[in-house]
């Protein structure tokens, strides 16, 4: 893509006023890696920090979308600004699709204060995609009060969601996630509040009972430390909207303690770290276009070099 | 584990002379990231770039171990020196077992001239492990005249071993690995070979001819380029031996014009680049420990600087 021109300091305060469609191209610029992205976050920087920023996660089926839609239904009742932000880390798909295809969202596409925006997630470095924090500086500076992000429970990207989020959301549903399998997939000790939708199917009781014997068995029980609640919910009825509401203010309120800054603090330094990576990467070269590594290459592979030696060599040379 | 006075140069003249002993507890110091890895690493430098490494790669059942067996098999009855790394990236498991599993390979571990080792490959950073490679170091400058490098096929662990590799096999059985699939798992641009194992199954010749036939669309028939051969091997009779023995020699001395040189610079280049990248973030600290990377998230959080200034300074401050 050819860079273009971009008024970045119109774009903003477009953003600021509330316009979606600077929203959106903001965020189209993090996508592509424009030239003006560094401009673009240094003008977003003195703006950000108000947005509660959610992660949602769980397994295909468990009913993210709709715990999703249901979640932005009751921020609207209260007068907030929403902002959703769909990762799909599996998606070769990339440049921000609206989602069109995610009908149980059509109910909020029409609302103007309302942001919703699908991202793929690429570029991993380090574990940590950086567009996706960059889309959640947008939708945070833009006013946002609360960004829900709704990431695919596939592997690795339950846990990294909850690098993302201030309040981690874990969803499950009854039969699908037992404590045993949550316990495995490392969920439990990400998440914050967990929700077992679908609660009118059969174990959900079970469920319930089974993620908070877990959770008992978890070191989160000490005075002072956040013991996760779990509520039910049927989210197509928008039943337990409000435990659910309840538990993450309850959790907001628990990190305004220090626990909020100090994750805050923390991904900043993966977002900052993976920045600087990617930029010392650059300025090695591209894998055999660097000069400088291309002849420590050559002489590794003569012999004449180990390749310890030639690292400290391309170090010192940057 | 404490660090222990490792007497380098003893170590790499035993390994040289053909101790295996020597030669397993250097892949071990390698495994265990020994803080002597550097001198370990100097010291093979100028004996490295003799063995011709070969990769192995195919999905689970296709008969990787029992055709690595009769490789080795074959390569030992002309007298070379062989090693073998069976690498395996899904193990969690590491510490370098020896392959007392793998029955197929029972035929060669009390073969002095034979050095098997078994790794779990961790700790990628852009993508390259480099515990493979400077194992590979090692056997390489042991003496060994040809070294298998053997990766169960799973996702991108295929494309990965084709980057460890001088030449590289690509394993399939019939039913299993059809064309299609083969263009899917992105697996013909890497093969060097393609061997069709268990040529006595049904829909052997079909396996064959689909591949040779997704060859023909590559690009890998102009004049001078190499054009992969597709061999059929029943592996445990040890039938088609020869002819995999002649199309990895083939290869060998198609790649001495040139091409073998640019691979080990191209894979010197990779090592070096992770390397160096592991260094510099050592240097910035672990993630919320180092005073720089933590000074500026919080100057992030607190909107007083933007991520990608905050690694200016990072990088500015090494």
């Amino acid at each position: 893509m050819a860079p273009r021109e971009v008024d970045v300091t119109a774009l903003v305060e477009q953003a600021r006023a509330g316009s979606a469609r600077a929203v959106a191209r903001l965020i189209t610029l993090v996508e592509n890696d424009h030239p003006a992205l560094r401009e673009v976050m240094a003008a977003l920087a003195p703006h950000t920090g108000n947005a509660h920023i959610i992660g949602l996660t769980g397994s295909p089926g468990v009913g993210k979308s709709t715990s999703t839609s249901m979640l932005v239904s009751g921020l609207r009742a209260r007068g907030l600004r929403v902002g959703v932000l769909a990762v799909d880390p599996s998606s070769p798909f990339s440049g921000g699709a609206l989602l069109g295809d995610r009908i149980r969202m059509t109910d909020h596409v029409l609302d103007p204060e309302v942001y919703i925006r699908s991202m793929a997630s690429r570029g991993h470095l380090g574990g940590l995609s950086w567009s996706t924090p960059q889309a959640l500086r947008v939708l945070d500076a833009a006013g946002c009060d609360v960004v829900l992000v709704e990431t695919v429970g596939v592997g690795q990207s339950e846990v990294e969601v909850a690098g993302l989020a201030d309040t981690t959301l874990v969803l499950l549903a009854p039969g699908m996630g037992d404590g045993v399998q949550a316990a495995k997939a490392g969920i439990l000790e990400i998440g914050d509040v967990f929700v077992v939708n679908k609660a009118d199917r059969e174990g959900a009781d079970n469920t319930v009972r089974e993620i908070r014997h877990m959770i008992s068995l978890g070191d989160r029980t000490e005075p002072g430390l956040w013991r996760p609640p779990v509520v039910k919910t049927i989210a197509d009825r928008h039943e337990g909207l409000d435990e659910v509401l309840e538990a993450l203010d309850k959790h907001r309120a628990w990190m305004a303690d220090g626990e909020l800054h100090r994750r805050r603090v923390r991904r900043a330094g993966a977002e900052i770290e993976a920045i600087a990576l990617a930029q010392l990467r650059a300025r090695m070269g591209v894998l055999g276009h660097g000069d400088d590594l291309t002849s420590a290459a050559e002489e590794v592979v003569a012999g004449e070099s180990d390749p310890y030696a030639a690292a400290d060599r391309v170090v010192a040379a940057l």
